[in-house]
């Protein structure tokens, strides 16, 4: 029995679970496998290869966590620090928020600041935090590379640069749940120390997998790093890793070979041409809100989000209504605005294995569902400035044939 | 190894074969069964009397033929036809002329009535012949409800009243191709002989399964046919159907268990929605064309199909260029113009399993290909005539949950 | 919903439709596609040349028919002869019987060889009647590699032979249904003008496409031969092969996708690899007939067939029964004796892609069910006699990993 | 690419991860879905309802939770106790060794009681360890239903009559990992407080979903429980509950839609049913290794196990050079010996959805391995012994044709 409602495709447009290629599909119906025979250890070994790319590291250790970005983050935090250690920590909308309220759950004395929703993380409050940290109490920096919440893109590269500025040798810990194999991520170059996405987001597999990289001073940290921890505990990782069997309990065979076929497809297709289609469909998706006369919740262009827009309605319209409706008459699924910005916004995911046709399919949907609730939206105005500049801006990819 | 190009799915518009639900993937996804257990026969029993009702019949006998509509055609023809039987046929399209080859080259006297393709079929000279033709030396009228090739559809009603309004006798044979499951269409009540559909066609099925009709009175031909014919013969089925074991050959399972997910999603449904959701797509694609400034090759608004769209692109424009263009920029599958109108139109599939916003995508993507190869259409503006009238007719399907 | 009765695995062991690779399954395992864009053409023209490899020809053309066995059949009939020609054939069993009733009814002059059934075709009745014909009024030469209702395979080489002694202009047309990609065939070698296979049986797909394979000599008898065909006639294809594009009508594109699945699977095992495993598996089945005290329906180990055996029942027992309760108790497909050897025989088909193990449950789930109707069988010593066989022949394939 | 050895199907007899249905890969052979639509609340409803009947508890209330059985351990514990509770827990064998090891990390104060492997769990010991607790400093009896390791079963009502016999109030934790689903487990009428198992085993889902049952008394606990934790908090599950959106955090799709076609078998099949068909599997296994000359780990029938049994194997043979055969040459899955029983037994795997034939399959794949590495082993004893049982105790399960 399925739930899904009336004839066609789901259109997904939630900033994750996203859509999964019919290639990792394919790769994923099968049976399960002896984890234990000489098979899983062989392929395991290639996906840890593999994925180090993704993070664009060559230094960093990865582990494939049965478990779902919330479990991720777990992982980061307990392997690496100790209770009642002191960390910065962003707030900027719901995800961060929920970081931040699992860093305190979890005990750490969590040094927050918070921006208003839709703006990036205040990177200058951090610099003021790291220049008066002269004792060096500041353990670890973390951070939301994307805030799905609100579509916003904190800058990475400047964070790295305030720590070197500083010479402060906290952690620098970022979640890429909703950034990494979409947007620009480069955790050597910009000396993250553990990073780490979800596999239902831009890798496009089904959720399952939390995959954590962590550099080799997160490892060296990892030794001495108190916090209570078992099932996230990447010494029992590293011990079977050693032994060239991997796994310290069973893995999902199916989604192995499926991060496999994903990996096989951001490699052939090009991780910049990955990059670049999500920047692509990014700012299609922001020309349409524009031509519709609404708003992005985020407020400066710096921030603005290849992978999630968020859509500030008019007060007179609930949000949820709009993501209701499109599911109810057009079988699209739109991202809720959460917590603060509830009612206020609906978000469209625009990220994972995705092309132009997909995006304006949806397009076409929000204008209808728009004018549905009573906004005065000229119909086709928002696919015209999409397909405008995506007209005019045909990528290069190599076909096959 | 694919061979498909780019990232995201692919926009299948071509009018066969069409989209496959999920639902009918997952249920073909499976190992072959012996075909002589008592598992195929239960279904296949099941298969046969579900399958009446796309025909609209309750006295018609169901051949599943393991071969394409070109074979379906073959069977319709050599069971109930003796070579130099004069059959009067129309060539309206590709489709209907390439019928009219195979009734040639299988030893009938086709009187052939012609059309400029874009025009339904001539029921006047119907009459006429009809009229003339006292001795019934007319042993058939064969005649394509929709000419996939134009676009156009023929009206079935009419043709039986014309056979009626002359008592001919002669069998009234149906290319129901790109029509059943997704037009009007009433084996029973227009007294149609044999009528007969594809699996990839509005079934949404892959290719492979040729399903035929047969009235009773077809049956009764059928016993005294002289045409050669061994693996469309229905005798072979109907003394397999007797001894209750169904297959004088090897059906695909696939197919079987696939055609039973494609049933119940079209019951589910029900089949007069069905019909409803192609006229309203059908609908929105003509205001789509309109608004392009762009002619649909069907001349007459009785014969528009709602399944198939021909567009007539201006002369200074190659419409090859257009389906070879949006296959490589944009992962769309448009139908090309054949033979006469090979050049000068394209063809949009609007049939099968399919919703408002594959719709809109596709109409989007048409929009881009257009502007690429010189024609000056204003972006958003067939999208914006599509929506207007799709969002003002929501259909009320009944939701599951 | 499935027939399917009970847990576990169904066990198929009928001789067609054999167990489908999970490779394949997955390679099937897709949405459409428009059979027109540049993908599909690409990959039929690697199949064409890769499907003359499992027929062991370069000079061949092969033809990748939506149809069954017996489509290919006629396809290799119609396109080679003319009306009244004179054809021997020979009758050992139920599909050679059935495939001269069709040469019957498609109006060939048929001289019929009949064998008792177990036993091989009258190879010396060929060559007198050969050697009668100066006049060269037999125009075809039709046999069956391996007669899949007794287990019979006949000796092609020497038919080729025979041929050659009396240098006799005759085509040779084999079926090779229950034969090709498992036993030894070499098209080229032998001078075979038409070879044809079915899908479902040694390639391990679903059933739905049929493969025929044509020497320049039938090619050029195609010219010529008044049968009349259209569904089944070369010549269209011929046409589209020029062109490029390979299909006069539509394609099943799943199995295109899973004959390349198919194919790269037994070019990885080796082809040769591959009939010996056949050899390997029939070796050890008729280990086991031995053992159980029954006899082989063969009646000569010349003949005997690494594809299928077919298992003489003691006369007290009905072979149906076996059947009907292998699958009602154990979930394993056998299969049936048919026509004169109904009730006598049953069949355990041991063709495509199968391992030793699975063979051995068979082997086991069948002494189960002797026992059960009463057949004094000594449990296990059937299993132990293709166990000790198997044990110590174990195949040198070079492993992945 | 895939790493598997050779031809035919992979025989999967490793205790979990167990083979999974057809119908079950069916199911989860689909896209991703947004988890905040309707759909899969309504899913998550059913499905919370329907596994409560597997556990056999009306009163409990079960998490589905995006882990593997070792996180389903670690939320069983840091739910219900406190860093420094007394708890007292067995080890019988490798995967109760690892949970004590869990334990013993997690802070607690573990009062560990060790069997020689291949005993049960001594009870008499927990006995003197309650009655000596009138303090009641005992905060939960932890026990492993199954050991996998060895193939020992424990007596989970003795447990619940000792506690009883005390009245000691100690939280009674079971592990049934290997059991649930498989062996006959009761949790109200034995008052266990919180039962567990993982998606891969008798439920023959892949891995991925860690499912956890909590009692009452377990849930009033997990309101003052100390431990730290987040993932893996009931207490965010409760909330979302209480919402009826069910989900903290993203759950994997397409598990839920497999759980939802396993279940459906287990239901249809009957549960006491699928529990009798692993004791009949479990008991022909057995006598296999009897009828092999070799013995069982467990050392006596109360402990042993119908869902894996450890063969111990003569001191001259390295029982990992049997697995290691067993894969490479027969394309056959067995367990491993871990860490005291390593190179001393190999284990066969006998649960989940598995039928006569399979098992056979594998007991003459083990016996051929047995040869091959020296034992002198008589070839088809095993299955001779096997077949013996089986075949004179056909279960009753109603069939559906």
């Amino acid at each position: 029995m399925d739930y899904t409602y009336a004839p066609g495709r789901n259109h997904l447009f939630v900033p994750g679970p996203v859509n999964i290629p019919d290639q990792v599909l394919r790769a994923m119906n099968r049976n399960n496998e002896d984890y234990r025979s000489p098979a899983i250890p062989a392929l395991t070994k290639t996906l840890l290869e593999d994925v180090k790319k993704i993070f664009k590291t060559t230094s960093g250790t990865p582990f494939l966590l049965p478990t779902t970005g919330t479990g991720a983050w777990e992982s980061a935090l307990t392997n690496t620090l100790s209770p009642g250690d002191r960390i910065v920590s962003f707030i900027i909308g719901q995800f961060s928020l929920l970081w931040v309220d699992q860093q305190k759950r979890l005990g750490f004395n969590v040094d927050v600041v918070e921006s208003e929703w839709g703006r990036g993380a205040d990177l200058d409050v951090l610099a003021s935090k790291l220049a008066a940290d002269t004792a060096h109490t500041i353990k670890a920096v973390c951070i939301v590379h994307n805030e799905t919440a609100t579509g916003v893109t904190n800058n990475l590269a400047t964070v790295r640069k305030i720590l070197d500025e500083y010479q402060h040798p906290a952690l620098f810990l970022v979640d890429g749940v909703s950034s990494i194999c979409a947007l620009d991520f480069r955790m050597d170059e910009w000396g993250v120390d553990v990073a780490l996405t979800g596999s239902q987001k831009a890798l496009s597999l089904p959720t399952g997998m939390g995959i954590v990289c962590a550099s080799p001073k997160a490892i060296e940290a990892s030794q001495s790093a108190k916090s209570l921890r078992v099932f996230f505990d990447w010494k029992d990782y590293l011990k079977f890793y050693k032994m060239g069997t991997y796994w310290p309990y069973t893995p999902s065979i199916q989604l192995l070979y499926g991060l496999k076929a994903a990996l096989d497809l951001i490699f052939e297709e090009g991780l910049d041409n990955v990059i670049a289609r999500h920047t692509r469909l990014g700012t299609a998706t922001r020309l349409a809100v524009e031509a519709w006369g609404l708003k992005n919740c985020t407020q400066k262009e710096e921030w603005f989000s290849d992978t999630v827009t968020a859509v500030v309605v008019p007060p007179y319209i609930d949000s949820s209504e709009i993501v209701r409706r499109g599911w109810k008459r057009y079988n699209l699924s739109l991202g809720l605005g959460l917590n603060k910005v509830a009612g206020k916004v609906f978000r469209i995911g625009h990220l994972g294995h995705l092309n132009d046709l997909q995006l304006l399919g949806c397009l076409a949907g929000v204008e209808m569902v728009l004018k549905d609730v009573g906004y005065p939206v000229k119909l086709g105005s928002g696919v015209a400035a999409a397909c405008a500049y995506l007209q005019n801006n045909i990528p290069m990819i190599p076909s096959r044939i």
